[in-house]
């Protein structure tokens, strides 16, 4: 099977290690599945590629089979490919997507309200005003969590899965902040899922690509 | 097979026809399936409950083999229950597990955005700065679904789905606002959407419930 996840060539350095690629290349290494990467140029961004990703974001996922976007979405999809995260029956099934969708919609939104006032609109009036009541809504999500994975070493049943891809990706955008530091049991977390050898691969396979597509010094005086 | 929804008794008048409890109820009423309601009382929402619903919120799903909450992993469960809304071949599953990540994820944060300063700060100075991002970030993502949209019917392949039940959940908070109305496209698929008969349903017992258990008027003013 040819797997061919689509991605920027080059990103800013401050969205290395960052670009959410890292969730379906993490997820395929997890799986032992080799993959081909498609480069996203700003030329095919906006016209053909939206008839694979709508939103003319990355990554996209094609496999001999399927076509698809959003990253939660793949993973599912790659989960079934694989012996390794396949859930083992429906239980686990349904625990796994109800924790993929926990981790996409009820912790990354409010994680990211965190995080990106601060990034894109940094010296805005507004966002003082506005950190507080982000950080009170994203603290009590990961309160809610820290209880779930109290005694727990995964979210779902007792194997890593691909739930856990996920949230680790969220959660590594608190990493050293109070808002995660408060929870010992989400570091230890945190910490046991970015020590998985699949994570490093897939984390220096990102990397290494930005790297062999940086713009020379002069070009990105000039942008 | 028995199905149960976990959902609250009553909530204030303002979330009535919100709650989404509203997406699994639709999506049951699409299957003919039918469902029993579970209440969830202040004594035990933050204890035994927060073994189904880790969160402490609702909807919580439970059929005779599986347990589960998030709406979206709901759906895609209830879809594989069901003739009417199952994926009929692995690229309409991909694509259904990508639309549905796309409503959760890449469309309902940025509504929300949009719409909660409002309601839970209203007043606050930041709210004014806020608003024009907010606004600004969930144009694009409206934009984009409603390219992916033209010419269409539904979002994925020719037959409604439970991305559709998700999505149009999503975009009803924007009923009426210059946000949607930009966007013909987008106004004529919601009214589709909610003129599915399954929607009437879903609603109506959403709203007879809380009816049946609205506080005496002597109550309201004391709480």
């Amino acid at each position: 099977m040819t797997i061919t996840i689509a991605t920027f060539p080059w990103v800013p350095d401050v969205a290395h290690g960052q670009v959410r690629d890292l969730r379906p290349r993490w997820a395929l290494e997890e799986a032992g599945l080799p993959y081909e990467v498609h480069l996203v140029t700003p030329e095919t961004k906006d016209s053909s590629y939206r008839g694979w990703q709508p939103f003319g974001q990355v990554p996209a996922y094609r496999d001999d089979t399927v076509e698809m976007f959003e990253s939660g979405a793949m993973l599912l999809h790659i989960a079934d490919q694989s012996d390794a995260l396949a859930p083992r029956d429906a239980q686990e099934r349904a625990q796994t997507q109800a924790w993929v969708l926990a981790a996409m919609n009820s912790v990354e939104p409010q994680v990211m309200n965190v995080i990106l006032p601060g990034v894109f609109f940094p010296g805005e009036d507004w966002v003082a005003g506005w950190r507080p009541h982000a950080e009170a809504l994203a603290a009590a999500r990961l309160r809610s969590l820290a209880a779930w994975l109290d005694g727990k070493e995964w979210l779902v049943g007792d194997r890593f899965g691909v739930a856990d891809i996920l949230m680790a990706t969220v959660l590594r955008g608190l990493a050293g902040k109070p808002l995660l530091t408060a929870h010992p049991v989400l570091v230890a977390y945190l910490e046991r899922c970015l020590a998985r050898p699949a994570f490093g691969r897939a984390l220096q396979a990102q990397l290494d690509l930005f790297q062999s597509n940086a713009p020379a010094e002069a070009e990105v005086a000039q942008g």
